[in-house]
């Protein structure tokens, strides 16, 4: 039997995997060049691949996957609705950013899992392509106007705090899945966890040049 | 050594097919329901691969992907720059008519082409999965609430509209090409396959109950 917050974590990064694949192949639209647009889309394509692997996974251990995801649709929407880029550049950013605090959570939840759903969430969340192709075009469009850091800076700010406003809404109402999180939380509480995030996140903008 | 015609010809199905990816992807946003949304974001994916099928066919020829789809960027971006479709429904019928006037397109063209180009011609367009289920989706609202159609009616007289526009400009630049639809065209001339494609998209319409 697979326990309910293992459900839950595998529903909520399915259907994370899902938006992310819609809002990156709509973020292409935007793209400067043919080029980016072709390498965005095809890093949207890979997210949907992953999503697929989820569904898999969830079908495999007679969970349905609509189910799974469902308590996980109004909190992941309202982020993205909340948080829709402008242009191309916050698109990368919150690309960049939204992917590595997912792959810190997961990581750091990874360790709590058993063998088998550790497996599959570290396949779906080490591939950070995604992530080098955001900080390099990132890096030479701050390098170009360093007026553009100070507007990415505050994007990054609002993206941190929309994620953690989430995030506690969701801990909410999933008890199984809180409980799990603060296992793997420092100090066996969430605010550990937040904590260790938000200090990742801020040494990543900062090597980006970017005041969290 | 491949022909100009036939390079433009894969070029603009190349970059057709990933816009319409994105542009599906993007309308994935606006489903109504979880099924709904798997269901369109999945087909998407599959444009991609298309893409990817039609670049790997133009390298193998020793043409860069890139600059074959290069003159036909700016007249698909407007197309769709000017038929943003407003809701799930307008996404639908732009799917749909687009997908189907494509098809018949290409099927036309596809009997004058040599016979690898053809095959991956018919590979690409033939998938009509999407068109299916736009159509189930289309009847269902119009049944429910006749005002829809007429709402539809408009919006798919438009699309014809704009698509014939578009293919104008882009038969104005394109020599080559032109020289070849003319062929694959009834009386030798571009407007004979103009007016088969409006022939065979207003009986699509009226198939749906929209007056075209």
């Amino acid at each position: 039997m697979t326990s309910p917050a293992v459900i839950d974590l595998i529903g909520v990064l399915a259907y994370g995997e899902l938006v992310s694949f819609e809002r990156s192949a709509s973020d292409a639209v935007l793209a400067p060049s043919l080029e980016d647009k072709i390498a965005l889309s095809s890093m949207a394509v890979s997210e949907f691949h992953h999503f697929e692997a989820l569904c898999r996974f969830l079908k495999d251990r007679g969970v349905d996957p609509l189910v799974a995801m469902q308590p996980f649709v109004e909190p992941l929407n309202t982020f993205h609705n909340n948080m829709t880029p402008r242009d191309w550049l916050e698109g990368l950013a919150k690309t960049y950013v939204g992917d590595a605090i997912a792959a810190d959570f997961y990581r750091a939840m990874s360790v709590h899992l058993d063998a088998e759903t550790s497996a599959i969430v570290n396949e779906v969340v080490q591939d950070s392509q995604r992530s080098t192709f955001a900080v390099e075009r990132l890096r030479e469009a701050i390098a170009q106007d360093p007026k553009v850091g100070g507007r990415l800076a505050l994007w990054g700010r609002r993206l941190m705090g929309e994620m953690i406003g989430q995030a506690t809404l969701v801990a909410g109402s999933r008890p199984a899945l809180r409980d799990l999180v603060a296992q793997a939380s420092s100090e066996q509480a969430i605010s550990g966890l937040v904590n260790q995030l938000t200090v990742a996140h801020s040494r990543r903008m900062d090597a980006l040049g970017l005041a969290s």
